[in-house]
């Protein structure tokens, strides 16, 4: 008997996520030179880090033989300070998805069942399949939640909602009076968790007082990410923010060290740099409006988005997404094809600098040439 | 109804892993100066971490706003040609502790049981308590693993036995002869955890050549780390080895950027700096002389130790181990209580510099003095 066939089948099923492909593959794959790479697959800040940050955290280098701080002292306390709630909501992760796993691991099992929207991030199917609970997708409107139809959706057997918001990798956006509403209908004892990796890219106008809200609703959970605006991809740090009792709980089943040394010292530093992320949110405006007047002049429709992406259309041939995709790598471009999605024709594209939209411009435009 | 009553019992009942003391806790409670500080609690390198290995990680900083290479392919190469096995036998992690986790998720359940010997280390039972399997805990011997007694403590529902060579806290070796007799006899039905953090610090001659056995049992996942002999705690790297078939179940369930780049980064030049882990493995075998015939002097009786710690007894007052440790604290110097290990009368040392042993000696007399 093979061990393996011990484990449960909805493991042995799994299909792992696929990453944005790192420029070192494409370098290594095609024989590129580094250089003439550009990477806007997986919606990185183009701007790299705050120097703060990495400054912190080549300060922290000098410590590397040291454990990190399990308890995420420094970093909680200036998260509690900043965003209004007490250190105990605060669960430190492992990047979002660390905290988003914790979840699903407490509240998902064989039985249980999990309700995303169709067209929502892949790790949340995953995240409900690797722990057996059934996973519930909610087909969307206008490619965004349609969050009626997810309410009707719950059943007795529902653990966990999963609202993003901005969603990846569509964009859109669920106004913050329909969430609040949202939240006021579902049952207390369905969780829900709103995924706001991209929230720092919203206009002040379009960001719901979600924090606020964890005050009434003890089934809320936020999930935030050093990982975009703030520029920290590299060293895995995001946030959960609950209800004290949900987070305790989390915090009792996390790795007792989630986060890494470099990462607490860098998001405690880029916390700090108020300036950094309004520059990033700058850059990615005037970014969004170049990258979208460019597709309209290539007549290319796109979903309009309100993160640091945007999803695009590629028209005729259901393979013809696949081809423009493979074809901007060889012009040394790396975007995001949405097949896995069931987006087979949308590519994703992440707001870069100025240079590098337009570079990517231009090698769209060639590639919708060569396929014809 | 409060959502978390909908929470396992089990994970309710989770009581969360102790750490080490950071010595930022310590500055900050007792109002001590930092430089004054000696912290010997974490078995870290006392060394610090490999000069090329922190270079390689400031390097790597420079890509901070990137994500990692998910697939860890670089460090994937080299510890495939170091260890001599397929990059495919491969689970790298966010820490041991992560791969560990992975194992536990796929195999452990309710109705389902773990082995592990008395005073093994604490996170064993923590990884099946988390996922509601029972835990089983032999009898040590001579504080050390019961081969032949956790043999027969399998059951049907035994999915994993977890043994720590050498083991934490006790620091106690069972001999390769042993394991591999161990492994002849137990069903292929249950996994066999070695977990080998300790490794590094063995003499040749205590090594067991536990890599070739993986040829010939599919039921034996092999742990590592980066934490102690390479000096690189900070940055959570380690991995796993196993048959093919069981390192892509975990590779299936592992968080897709489970590893930070930094550590990637780190524990590639780490594993080419062969130097500076002899270098480690020599400090730390004249510092456990040092050490050893120190508490000699003391009087004090302690476990031999094959790792990088020792741990030693205080006699009298069931409260006494306590005593010591708080009054060490209150010098500066911080060990590890064992009070939760069921060994509320032993410390544990980790072997630092000469000159850290030395004070922890001196105020190790005086905490024995004080208390009487």
């Amino acid at each position: 008997m093979n061990l393996c066939e011990l484990a449960p089948e909805y493991i042995r099923a799994i299909q792992p996520y696929r990453p944005g492909k790192p420029i070192s593959e494409l370098v290594r794959d095609l024989g590129l030179n580094k250089s003439e790479v550009i990477k806007l697959a997986s919606n990185e800040n183009p701007l790299g880090t705050s120097p703060l940050a990495k400054e912190a955290m080549i300060q922290a280098l000098s410590e590397a033989a040291r454990y990190p701080d399990g308890s995420g002292y420094e970093l909680k306390e200036a998260l509690s300070e900043r965003l209004g709630v007490s250190t105990e909501q605060i669960v430190l992760g492992n990047g979002s998805n660390d905290v988003l796993e914790l979840a699903a691991r407490i509240f998902l099992r064989p039985g249980a069942a999990a309700i995303y929207s169709q067209y929502a991030f892949a790790i949340y199917p995953l995240l409900a399949q690797a722990v057996g609970a059934t996973g519930i997708r909610v087909p969307a409107r206008d490619f965004g939640h349609d969050l009626a139809a997810m309410l009707d959706a719950i059943t007795p057997e529902t653990r966990i909602v999963f609202i993003a918001n901005p969603n990846n990798p569509t964009g859109t956006l669920c106004e913050a009076r329909d969430l609040l509403r949202f939240m006021e209908r579902v049952s207390q004892d369905v969780l829900v968790i709103l995924d706001e990796a991209y929230d720092e890219y919203l206009p002040e106008a379009n960001k719901a007082n979600s924090i606020a809200w964890l005050k009434n609703f003890q089934n809320l959970v936020i999930t935030r990410t050093f990982s975009k605006a703030y520029g920290l991809a590299s060293v895995r740090v995001g946030f959960a923010l609950a209800h004290t009792d949900l987070a305790n709980l989390m915090n009792r089943i996390r790795q007792p060290f989630n986060v890494n040394s470099i990462g607490l010292a860098g998001a405690l530093a880029a916390l700090q740099d108020v300036e950094f992320v309004k520059h990033s949110y700058t850059t990615n405006r005037t970014g969004m409006l170049q990258m979208t007047s460019g597709l309209r002049q290539l007549g290319i429709e796109y979903i309009p988005s309100y993160g640091n992406f945007v999803s695009f259309h590629i028209s005729g041939n259901p393979t013809n997404g696949l081809k423009v995709y493979k074809n901007l790598l060889q012009q040394g471009v790396i975007v995001r094809p949405l097949g896995n999605y069931d987006m087979p024709n949308h590519l994703r594209v992440t707001i870069g600098l100025e240079a590098e939209n337009k570079k990517f411009l231009f090698a769209l435009e060639q590639a919708l040439k060569e396929i014809g």
